[in-house]
């Protein structure tokens, strides 16, 4: 988050005023018109503030837009932990880490269930469909989409399957890197492709299947 | 495909020159400008043909494009069969099917190690990316990409899985249309995200994940 250069309390406040009001214009323009069309000027006008005090506080409508997505993922995570349980935006655990019960599948699938209900949640849904599109043609966004948004919720996986792998839950041989793609990228590209229906049950089978695999044990 | 009303031998060679041109401008224009901005007029002037040319043997430009795809896979699946393996475009295997040599593992392997040639094939990867772009925020669109294209190539896995239940090389509760996600979707995902990169060495390991699964045996 870039940082703020005022101090006195009422600046404060009327930045956060700001802040807020440009994440929801940025969110919403990348929604109604798409990504390409969407500007520093656009978000300007319709957050009702300058277009300098956007760039004062980012370089370019890109980080605009990755914060803003960073910001609605942790708004997501707050509304969903309530519900159900600890995770965040992009269908992946939140900051604090995956449970470790010491069951490693009902830890997996608790966390899995809980991003079918994220993405299923029609706040994150159009926007993350609509960055997750421009990403696919624009490698550029696609890779800082993936290192700033994706990748740090994927790395709680791996610190789950660590410690895993320490408990003799996971064999040692596994990279954890690759192993939780397993079932974090067919509930991603179901969600990305509409290649097939989202459920609880789906997400519990795919946790079956990648800790047991398919072949006869 | 739409029946062509010409039967004579000029006119039917007429005709395939000017599908040809009309699926190529329809997938140079998808590249350049985009799906949203690509039009039927916009086809047509590019292809040298007149607009009703194209409505005659399509409806919309989504069948355009969808067939111009379905082309553009068969013309990748030869390129590719004549240097590795038969498989075809969106990286999945070709009308064939897959082999069956009673060996699972090499057989997903081959196949996948083919797809991971094709989706760096230059010719292929751009236009596949503004397809499955504009499916992420066109459900419409992405629903028929998903069923006249990507479906019939997993369809292919599912066949392939169920011999290898009656072989005994799968475990009959398993679901293939579920199982074939565990070693296709990490590499979609990485194809369409940029998570991480894709190279044989990569599939090899899925499908060995896939099958003996990632916990203690």
């Amino acid at each position: 988050m870039a940082s703020n250069s005022s101090s006195t309390p009422d600046s404060t406040r009327r930045s956060e005023r700001s802040r807020r009001s440009i994440y929801d214009a940025a969110i919403a323009l990348v929604v109604e018109i798409g990504y390409p069309k969407t500007t520093i000027e656009g978000i300007a006008a319709r957050a009702g503030v300058g277009k300098q005090t956007i760039y004062r506080w980012w370089p370019s409508k890109a980080d605009v837009l990755l914060e803003a997505f960073l910001d609605l993922g942790e708004q997501t995570a707050r509304t969903a932990a309530e519900e159900h349980g600890a995770v965040d935006g992009q269908g992946e655990p939140q900051g604090q880490g995956i449970p470790d019960t010491g069951d490693l599948a009902a830890d997996l699938k608790l966390v899995l269930r809980a991003t079918v209900d994220e993405l299923r949640n029609p706040a994150f849904e159009a926007p993350s469909r609509a960055l997750a599109a421009e990403g696919v043609v624009n490698e550029e966004l696609g890779r800082r989409f993936v290192a700033k948004l994706l990748e740090p919720s994927l790395q709680l996986y791996v610190d789950r399957l660590r410690s895993a792998q320490e408990a003799g839950d996971v064999r040692p041989e596994i990279d954890p890197r690759i192993a939780l793609e397993l079932f974090v990228s067919p509930l991603a590209q179901r969600w990305l492709q509409y290649t097939g229906p989202i459920s609880y049950e789906y997400t519990d089978t795919l946790v079956d299947y990648a800790l047991g695999g398919i072949a006869p044990r």
